[in-house]
């Protein structure tokens, strides 16, 4: 392998680009004889059909598989692992073709695991762990041992992990096979993916949309089943809801986060979490599952040692045991885009109408006071460590991070004394947010995962549906609704949006709404077609266990699938 | 009532503490029936028997029962809340007196409070909770609604808690009955309990050594037994270790530390945190279980939703069920006094001896790099706020504030950039310590509390035996061994002391060392005369059970009694 070009050796920051970009390309190449060779300008907007049209019977029905059936296959050995995984790699390498989703793909790594996992399941007829050949995607800005690990910055090309990640140990020793890295965005910091190295991540559904950030690489690939179970970190939740998958973002000290890499370590102001992306809630349930089994808390003391509970209580104490739904409609600083309106509609319509459940509007507490105080925390220091990692190659400024950097009026250099403000602020926020929700006895919150659907590329602005349950530290999982935007394309959900459109004389109740209001008159059903809408489920603080157990709930409730 | 005299009003700092002080007389007034109207000089420098000389037979009884036993005595009526808190009250005044550990009394709201148990009882036949009628004693800093909250400093006086602290809300409902305050230190960063507002506290042992801090007052009225259970916070080892009680210490955020005052709030590279000292392992036991029922974490959302649990694992896994327990002999860098090492001996001898356990020495890992971590996250803005709340005032810098804050290298007013800095090498050391222990797998471990017995005062410079897990946050639990300095004195240990002297030709390890070396050899075993001498136990980060139940087995093992 020829040594990795950096700024260090003297490249400016296209020619550690390019070499980045080759790295990758020679990583797939072994995978042309089952590729497509699409000029990109071929792609259907929507390319989620295109895979299923290239790949082999065998090949289709592997990655068709969600993760709670694929383990059997594999422990059974009725698939290897090697099979296995060959077939993901296929299939991610297309994956890459259509949304530029990957950074490189692992053939050799990949295929030594599987030999050695087949031959412990041929040698003891028992599997190595409970994700015995499982193969998992892993976003780019998490170790692996000798690997790159740059974070999404051209200067920092050549950093090179000396360990795997902590939650790639527990994943490995339970059976993973590591196989594929998936895109980042520069600063780590967007809703969005792109960066100088690689360029932009397109949504599977509809190309000139984005697949979220900043784990885009791992929504648009599990989207097109070059996985089906994933690592991502940071939002976890708008690449979820982009992409129609389901994502877990843990609350903050449960998962494992050492030997990842991202500026500004060492500030604990909002905790950073890593957490499952997948085609199944049962690949949600399993991921997590595993991680908590393996009590991580040993070796990384800063997380809570909360062991996965089976059991959980639903239903506010003496008050019978349906679970009882909190809905967020909007939260009264951006409505959303009437996509989400009318998704989050039919399906509490259908709560209303079970038996299992208990629904009640939610009115926010302060959500714009809320994404004051977090966004006060991100760039404690001004912004100055994204800053220098930027600076060290020259490489420009993307949009969006010029946009959370430069146009965000809440970055400050913070002294200490003000510091210390920003958490007193956190604290009496949380407690004052615990108060309302002793106060109300909900088990769950349901409510819109960003202020429409997929965005338009560079459009992603307003955090305020994710980063308010950051700042609070809530765990919250997205689900798809299985509805579509655009009535008239085949296949997608048939609910009217009209009834959910703006009033004609709607007045934006702030200047984020004005832009949302803006985005939608300028681009509205047809720009956004095919889109996937998802939803937005939130638990109280360490409830992780309850959350999931309330989602699997609430899908059967609304008669939606566990499966996408 | 009169106006409080402050700052504010243009009194000076004198006028405002000679105003606190007559707050507290008058407050104690009505229970001169009963005081023996000692002149300071007449007290002997062994306090401890004058109480019982005192008091009547029935206040007698009654204060020296133990929380397990008073709660019995309360919850079957046999003894009325109002007859309890009246004899604790007498012993209280007694115990101030003798060692000027008392803010105020509170005899109005702790009859009110009395009267409406025994209503209660009278009226359903039933304790109100499982702390029915205890009188429990408060360190000065938790806020108690409409009282004074000056965190020791004379330019706060006349700050009034709006609420009660959200730990005395829990206690209250479950029976308690608030009846004194107890002293603090200036800055309550000491390791012993001096202010302006009220001097200092001393030992009930021994007059001329500190009490311990920063919850002396604490911790010398509990040895006075008037009060069999306390709330301190901070340390709780050093006053419950120097005046020979129980002391907890629990991992942070388990026990809600909500409505307490200090300086620099939201500076959480630290975490403080609260606990009880008592007179009995049991009584320890009742007050954290009482807490964590209540199910705090609803309310003070920083808390980690661990619940108590009854069942341990003691042992390490497949290894048995003995208890294993790691024996640090001294922290490589200050070598405790001899009483220390010779108490240290003596139990870990009786432990060899056992069957129940197993017992390893425990080499240190790079303690006085903790230090130098830990110390340079105590005051992360140089000590502004230390400084401007003294300022206020024109109070003088008692000796240990002078100690801590100026003539300490660690303190530095951070930027963010060297406050990240500073976390990332927390986290490091804490990782490393974390390996150790899994690597070695020990229960718990048994250590010194400090370098030397109770201090002479302004002479406890030494931080490491304590502060060590605080930056590790782990838990730890003070109890006596029994043993008091001074072999010719009655009633003392028979521990021989010589066995474990200085060698002749001792080289200090380092200055502290020396410094602590200097104070054995100026002031020896008679200075340190009747001292009782305290170990301490620690346990893994939030494994505060375990960590109970390992001190009633070794107390057990080694012959040692669960009361003093």
């Amino acid at each position: 392998m020829p040594a990795t070009i950096t700024i260090a050796s003297g490249a400016t920051w296209e020619e550690v680009a390019a070499d980045r970009q080759r790295h990758r390309d020679i990583s797939l190449a072994s995978f042309k004889p089952s590729l497509l060779n699409l000029p990109a300008s071929s792609i259907p907007a929507d390319a989620t059909a295109i895979p299923r049209s290239i790949l082999t019977a065998q090949d289709v029905e592997i990655t068709e598989k969600n993760v709670e059936d694929l383990v059997l296959m594999l422990a059974s050995g009725r698939w290897s692992a090697k099979t296995v995984v060959q077939a993901f790699m296929r299939r991610a390498a297309l994956a890459q073709q259509l949304t530029n989703c990957v950074t490189e793909l692992l053939p050799e790594q990949a295929l030594k695991r599987a030999a050695e996992l087949d031959d412990h399941l041929a040698a003891t007829r028992k599997p190595i762990g409970p994700l015995h050949g499982v193969p998992i995607s892993v976003k780019e800005h998490i170790g692996m041992k000798g690997l790159d690990l740059n974070a999404g910055f051209v200067g920092w090309v050549g950093r090179v992990a000396e360990e795997d990640a902590h939650i790639l140990q527990i994943l490995w020793a339970a059976g993973a096979v590591f196989y594929v890295r998936t895109t980042q965005p520069q600063t780590l910091m967007h809703l969005e993916t792109s960066n100088n190295l690689y360029g932009t991540t397109v949504n599977p559904y509809n190309t000139t949309l984005t697949a979220g950030g900043s784990s885009g690489g791992e929504g648009a690939i599990i989207t097109l089943r070059g996985s089906i179970l994933g690592i991502g970190g940071g939002s976890i939740r708008s690449p979820a809801a982009n992409n129609g998958v389901f994502g877990f973002k843990p609350t903050a000290l449960r998962l494992p986060v050492g030997g990842w890499s991202a500026t500004m370590t060492g500030a604990d102001h909002i905790v950073p979490t890593i957490g499952p992306l997948s085609t199944s809630l049962e690949g949600v349930l399993l991921f997590v599952r595993t991680i908590l089994h393996a009590r991580p808390w040993l070796k990384e003391p800063s997380l809570v040692p909360i062991p996965w509970k089976d059991e959980v209580q639903l239903g506010e104490e003496g008050k019978g045991i349906k679970l009882r739904i909190g809905v967020i409609w909007d939260d009264e600083v951006v409505r959303p885009h009437p996509p989400v309106v009318a998704a989050l509609s039919q399906v509490v319509e259908k709560l209303r109408g079970s038996n299992e459940v208990e629904v009640m509007d939610w009115q926010c507490y302060k959500h714009d006071l809320a994404w004051d105080i977090i966004a006060k925390l991100y760039f404690c220091d001004g912004g100055a460590e994204e800053k220098a990692a930027i600076d060290a190659s020259g490489e420009p400024l993307r949009p969006l991070s010029k946009w959370i950097l430069e146009e965000n009026p809440h970055v400050q250099e913070h002294t200490i004394s003000t510091l210390w403000q920003a958490h007193r602020e956190r604290d009496a926020y949380r407690a004052s947010y615990a108060a309302v929700w002793n106060e109300r006895g909900v088990d769950v919150i349901l409510c819109p995962v960003g202020p429409g659907v997929a965005p338009k590329l560079d459009t992603s602005r307003y955090w305020g549906y994710t980063a308010q349950w950051n700042l609070l530290n809530y765990p919250a999982v997205v689900f798809p609704t299985g509805i579509k935007v655009g009535r008239d394309t085949p296949g997608v959900g048939t609910e009217d949006l009209d009834a959910h459109e703006y009033p004609a004389d709607y007045k934006p109740m702030s200047s984020a709404d004005a832009y949302n209001y803006g985005l939608w008159k300028e681009h509205g059903v047809k720009g956004y077609a095919g889109a996937p809408v998802s939803l937005q489920l939130v638990g109280r603080m360490y409830e992780d266990e309850k959350l999931l157990r309330a989602l699997d709930i609430l899908l059967d409730a609304a008669g939606l699938a566990k499966t996408c």
